[in-house]
């Protein structure tokens, strides 16, 4: 008979995160109660904000108890169902966790059509959560407009690869920021930016300097530290930075900062921290349109796919460190 | 015959701003030529934007070149007039510098209403460009609601006096940050704030907190460096932060910046920099409201007044060390 494998918050990290702050524990598959639906896992979606979840410091919701399941976006498959509106068979994009099986009552599922030409990982990407906070804050907070040049940092990233492809698409130049030669090839030759800084190669100054003839008109920011001032150095008049992560800072004890407050000042610089759930408004246009590219192959992607549930620490750790390219994601099955 | 007197820059400064960084310059009293006005200045404006058109870098307008008289706001009486919209005797608010006269073609002066009940002072303060940047931070960025917690830095100075007064006004809860218990009293008893914390006290973080029970909501920054970073860590949810000065920092060879980043992404944040000559729209309707105000005593301010033209150095040094109380002016004559 089946087993659950779960993966509960061991400890808290002290600065990097480690494969022993989690603790894999196995038990019984659950059985659903009324209105609960049992949700076999096939996907999880490992994602940067789950660090600051294991920290016992606010943040931007609920962290995660000791001893608790790791929180995290699945895809996964109805496997039975005491709720009227699922039925076995059917797949659905949930909020279930670093385990095989969950129970949910349902609100928390959204149904995936069958029949979509969208790969059901990409639900947990492209067309998933990555996906709309990269809408949002190109578009709500960025305000790009055509013409206009739109630096992404994480750049090969979940979040990152849409912000500058849809930026592309309207018509503004692209410039990616990313780690090593091989993602910086992957952003411009496969995703069409038009240039890629390499922060691991040196020069970030003068390499964005040479990507940015005009200026830098919208900073989509992913990763925070010494990046974000350099970008600082080269932003026009009423720049907007639409603030979505700081990754390079989440495993810091004594986080950098940033010491380019004078040029918010200077040149009248909108930074704005925002979260994707805060305003679920947009959401349906947001995932409708980015479902539509992606069947149409005018969105690209790519995934880095740990195999089975077993891996998701090491994934997680690596993700941090950059070492995946694309959304990083568990096959669990 | 009078002489015309001129504060020009002498040398750039590195770090702290020197009395020896102006040159003072003796010369004729200038003669209008067609269509320009020949204004004497009464009072000259002294404020911390200066300190940045001294250095050598990019400012929200153009740097004071090395043998230029020194911009700032000034009050003046016309003495003589080629230009039909002038006569003399009238008075006129300009940005005509630091110097006793000055030619002008009439475009940047506004006459001043004979027989308004408002101080020609104030016309550099509170009904000036320092009121009109408490108006337009605080409604236009900062929108704070009725009930919400304002905090604004440098409280007692010309725009912080304004920005909590109008906060005030508009029912919210308003706590200063000033320096010295002097400042401090001045803006609970005499500018009607509900608190004010003591940054040279010590212990900022517990008296903020003490005094901003329900977080806050809007921060008004001024300073820039510990001070913010102490107040991030007190921020709500979806807080805003116009960023008009850093105050702290215009002397630093190596800012501090912000360590708090992750608390704006955390809180959703947005922090703005504005320089109030941006949007030139809110002026009119902003003046009109504050010279009511100022009028019926609704609207109160200090000023700290230096007198005579060759006091001018020593007292901008004295502003940027927070010495002053109120509005930094020189008297000139």
């Amino acid at each position: 008979m089946a087993k659950n494998l779960q993966w509960v918050l061991e400890s808290r990290p002290k600065g990097w995160v480690r494969e022993d702050n989690f603790r894999l524990v196995e038990g019984e598959v659950p059985r659903p109660g009324p209105g609960q639906v049992l949700v076999r896992n096939l996907y999880l979606s490992l994602d940067p904000y789950m660090r600051g979840r294991m920290d016992d410091a606010k943040s931007y919701s609920a962290k995660v108890e000791l001893g608790q399941v790791m929180v995290g976006g699945t895809v996964g498959e109805v496997v039975e169902s005491n709720n009227p509106s699922f039925k076995p068979g059917e797949k659905v994009v949930g909020y279930l966790g670093w385990q095989l099986y969950a129970l949910s009552d349902g609100r928390d599922l959204n149904r995936i059509a069958e029949g979509a030409p969208i790969p059901l990982s990409a639900y947990l990407g492209p067309v998933g959560m990555p996906g709309v906070t990269a809408w949002v804050g190109l578009f709500e907070i960025g305000n790009p407009r055509p013409g206009e040049t739109v630096v992404v940092s994480a750049a090969s990233g979940a979040v990152g690869s849409v912000v500058g492809q849809l930026a592309k698409r309207m018509g503004c130049r692209v410039v990616g920021i990313a780690g090593g030669r091989e993602k910086c090839d992957y952003v411009v030759k496969e995703l069409g930016f038009d240039a890629c800084a390499d922060y691991k190669a040196g020069e970030l100054h003068a390499q964005l300097k040479a990507a940015c003839p005009a200026g830098i008109d919208v900073y989509f920011e992913n990763v925070g530290g010494e990046i974000l001032d350099t970008v600082l150095r080269l932003v026009n008049t009423f720049a907007r930075v639409p603030l979505c992560g700081l990754i390079s800072q989440y495993n810091e004890t004594d986080p950098r900062g940033m010491k380019m407050m004078g040029s918010l000042l200077v040149n009248r610089v909108r930074l704005q921290g925002f979260i994707v759930s805060d305003n679920m408004a947009p959401w349906p246009k947001a995932l409708r349109e980015l479902g539509q590219m992606v069947a149409r192959g005018q969105l690209k992607y790519r995934e880095s796919v740990a195999e089975g549930i077993k891996s998701a620490p090491r994934a997680f750790i690596g993700m941090l460190k950059g070492e995946n390219l694309g959304k990083q994601l568990v096959k669990l099955t």
